[in-house]
């Protein structure tokens, strides 16, 4: 334990309180139950189709567009990258946006590895679905999670994809995000709605909602990323790039886990202008609705990330890593991602050690610059460091903040305007057992 | 599993067996029991002064030149530097080499996170040495490892030094090694001699020999790395950093943990040229001495490296990467590396899975330049991927491989000729419990 509570162990110096967030609803109305098909001109179902053992598994999800849709896409940056994301660029003219209809995703098996024959069964898999969906193989993107290196058997998707399509509903979105889970202990979904008004889309309200899977968790570092967003905002694929380019940046790509990225995360967004009568224009960038739209794409993704970055096996609790007052952005990012990723913090978090060593450690290999005299920490909004040096803390105070299920870390690094936040997962019980109680 | 094994179970794919090391031992001779005394000049100690509160437990070590000796130093790039490695770096004229008399090292408090009252305390702790010894506290540098935010108690210093002088001896390198043990399951010493013979010095024997802390495990990542070496090889205070900054880079560099440097890394290197003669002149950059010097001393520090990344509560097995065929050195390394970094590796490996996948999946994201299409694989030798897919290997084979004691992985990225090794340690068994046997 460090610091050394004076007598009264009170703590009179005043908190961070940075507690600002990556994506923000001021103007936006969450929808209660919302998903990948709150939004107009979408269905979806889940099913099991026999890609796992277990029948009453759900393996097989679909999204689909009434009508071909302005659609999108970031993809891992993975140089082995797995055949369904090769696929799913190739459809998307290899520039990661233009027009889709259909979104086929089966987990169980990742089509990862498999070289040419995964590459065949990929595209064999967009030919199923658009014949069922009645729609060219090329408007079909596709998507796998699960096991690295086995092929994919065709038949699930033979038999699977027409009993899908069947089974494609306004209701379908809950399934279908069930269908997506690996290792995943909850289904993700998440959908805002934002009104038009004043923005130029008088007496319209817009959708943005998705599904997603992903978990935060450090162990197995591959557990793939994949998210389908639809939205009845009116907005062209290059638009829509832009945002999500934006929204992800700022959302998925704020989750730490030991890896960066699978060979598989995709992240989707279509958009199907049904909800803005037919003659409305497409949302230009620069402009209010613009920006109103990127908000609620941002907040989707943000939500659906944090939730991401809380669940897994092993993690008990949701780790929020805020740096302030850096130099520039990639010194932001970069400390907070250094302290989020350290084992060292999060096992010191984990086992109630308010040790804020570590956390200067990780500040300072992180790369970024600042002057360690100038740096303030607060763990859980208890004022630990403040000017490089040992704040004393009531550490009975701190035990009691330790019970709370998320645990916060603020950190002033006193060089400049930049901030940013990002999220983790604590560590197992199990783990902590192993690496925790380090004292020499 | 991956891959598949064809009727037989044959592999016939040659491995690429690399087998390079990040040190050569051609020309050395190995000094069975040698350490930081085998050089002519030095003496140690190892005592137990007080810092632990176990008697039993060595907490202090002091390594002594018998004359002020050209010395050079390599520590932490952590913004963070502990004190001890401030009050060092300022005794070494700022430049981290210069001349000095002693080395002062205890475990038990890291003196970081200390703030002025800790550089305060490591300077008192040079003079206590200086006056001990019978030296300018300039020519004491120090170091310290173990719990950070504490401040030093500086009784037993005041106590214990004059006790470890009084102990010093031509035999103390082993007790000096075990008082810097922290999570270390063993002390760790190494030297080596090389004859003057037909290099510029006939006649003579140089010993360059050291001992170290530090263990390779990825939990706690802050097991600071410490080590002193002596030599007896006459080298000016530059030359000697020159060499000693190449073989920290070739050897304790190349071991990866979770985070890349504690508060407190140190390593010291101290030559008394006392097996040149009195009018032996020292070692020049650019000569066959030089050369075989450098040499020596990589062998040492490379030794050190590679027992420490073996080492460590919570691991069973020293995991070596190899990368060959990268485009660059900077690529080799980073793709070594991120494997070798790789938690879904390492617990592939422990849980005697030949997994391909995760090792591409690794390189994938390390950043280093190259075509998958020609990327290969061995797995302790096994040929497991060829062209970027997949080769049926005996799968029986590669359970009685993964029984070894020690783990070997082998890439050629096909994009180059440079490569190097990465040193890293596997997981421990609870460890795996928690996070192996990960199948969607």
């Amino acid at each position: 334990m460090m610091g050394s509570a004076n007598a009264s162990g009170a703590n009179t110096v005043e908190p961070l309180n940075l507690g600002f967030s990556n994506f923000d609803l001021d103007g936006l109305t969450p929808v209660e139950g919302g998903g990948a098909t709150t939004a107009l001109g979408f269905k979806a179902a889940g099913i099991h189709a026999g890609f796992r053992a277990d029948p009453d598994r759900l393996d097989f999800a679909l999204i689909v567009a009434d009508e071909p849709a302005s659609t999108a896409a970031v993809f891992t940056t993975n140089v082995f990258c797995a055949p369904p994301v090769q696929v799913s660029r190739q459809h998307l003219d290899g520039v990661s946006y233009g027009t889709a209809r259909a979104i086929a995703i089966n987990s169980g098996i990742a089509n990862a590895a498999t070289g040419d024959v995964g590459l065949r069964n990929a595209e064999r898999t967009t030919h199923i679905v658009g014949d069922a969906v009645g729609c060219p193989a090329e408007e079909v993107l596709v998507a796998s999670t699960g096991v690295i290196g086995q092929h994919l058997s065709m038949e699930p998707f033979e038999t699977g994809v027409p009993l899908a399509v069947a089974a494609l509903s306004r209701d379908g979105s809950s399934s279908a995000a069930r269908a997506i889970m690996t290792t995943d202990t909850h289904p993700k979904e998440f959908a805002v709605t934002f009104s038009g008004d004043g923005i130029g889309y008088d007496g319209c309200t817009f959708a943005v909602g998705g599904l997603s899977k992903g978990s935060g968790m450090i162990m197995p570092n591959m557990a793939t990323m994949i998210c389908v967003i639809t939205t009845d905002a009116p907005v062209n694929p290059d638009v829509l790039h832009h945002a999500l380019v934006y929204a992800v940046g700022h959302s998925f790509n704020k989750i730490t886990v030991d890896s960066d990225t699978s060979t598989n995360d995709s992240c989707f967004v279509m958009s199907s202008g049904a909800a803005a009568g037919p003659h409305a224009r497409p949302i230009e960038l620069g402009t209010p609705a613009y920006d109103r739209f990127e908000q609620a794409l941002a907040a989707v993704c943000g939500s659906l990330a944090r939730t991401m970055a809380a669940d897994g096996e092993g993690a008990t609790r949701l780790l929020t890593v805020r740096v302030a007052g850096a130099a520039s952005d990639a010194d932001a990012d970069a400390a907070a991602r250094t302290v989020a990723n350290s084992p060292l913090v999060k096992t010191a978090v984990y086992g109630h050690d308010a040790n804020w060593g570590r956390i200067a450690a990780a500040l300072g290999r992180s790369g970024a610059t600042f002057d360690p005299l100038r740096v303030s920490i607060d763990i859980m909004g208890l004022p630990v460091c403040r000017k490089g040096l040992t704040v004393p803390f009531d550490e009975e105070e701190a035990l009691r903040r330790f019970e709370r299920p998320e645990i916060d870390l603020d950190v002033d690094l006193g060089a400049g305007d930049f901030k940013t936040l990002i999220w983790s997962c604590d560590f197992s019980h199990e783990y902590v057992t192993i690496n925790g109680d380090y004292r020499t």
